[in-house]
């Protein structure tokens, strides 16, 4: 499906600190907007431009594993809800993060572009269900 | 604007605890899907009806106060991202916490519908910002 296809391009774009082909990904109006955990949100294009470009001068690697995607379209517009399984690394440490996500795509000449994004930390694992590293 | 007008009547029957109210906002598909903070994430109408029943039930009372509200419409499709001041009291207590919010609707036979709903919990404004109750 094709807007699995813009959604699959934004984790690469995500996992390679790409910032052009982020701006590939994205629709470029002054509406468009985009959270970030723990920040204010970001309305227009150059803001949202911007935080990635900030996100990604500061991160060294990133990986996310998506799972349980739940696309719907609606003509041309769509919504991809998954979970994310978000590893990063800075210079000083490296975090990890469940998230679960909401990313609102328009269709734009045909293309899919990514138009919102609402990504939400979801709370650790309980301690029940944690394996211990040593036994 | 009338998706608006939905995005209203939505917190209305959420501070009425009115399940009827909710039923009329919301579109019946199996595919529609609500977050609930600190729950796993409900799909189709009948889980995402359960869910709000439940909640009316060991609520006693909610009181929301909705700001910042940005809407886009797309076509049949709309969603409206805003902040959320949530009051909830309960037999044993109350909770407070502000949330940011995308509600996405779609328009079936002329009338907006929610269609899914992903609140997150933001963080508490930090002890600085706070005004003591007792000088």
């Amino acid at each position: 499906m094709e807007v699995l296809a813009c959604s699959r391009a934004f984790y690469r774009a995500l996992e390679s600190l790409d910032l052009e082909a982020m701006e590939a990904v994205w629709c470029h109006e002054e509406w468009v907007s985009c959270l970030h955990p723990g920040r204010e949100s970001m309305q227009g294009w150059d803001e949202v431009r911007a935080s990635w470009s900030n996100i990604f001068h500061t991160t060294e690697q990133m990986r996310v594993k998506v799972s349980r995607a739940r696309v719907r379209v609606e003509g041309d517009t769509a919504w991809v809800c998954c979970l994310e399984d978000v590893t990063c690394s800075y210079e000083d440490g490296f975090e990890t993060a469940l998230l679960e996500a909401t990313n609102i795509f328009v269709r734009r000449e045909g293309k899919w572009r990514l138009a919102h994004r609402h990504p939400t930390v979801l709370p650790p694992p309980t301690s029940d269900a944690q394996t211990p590293l040593i036994q």
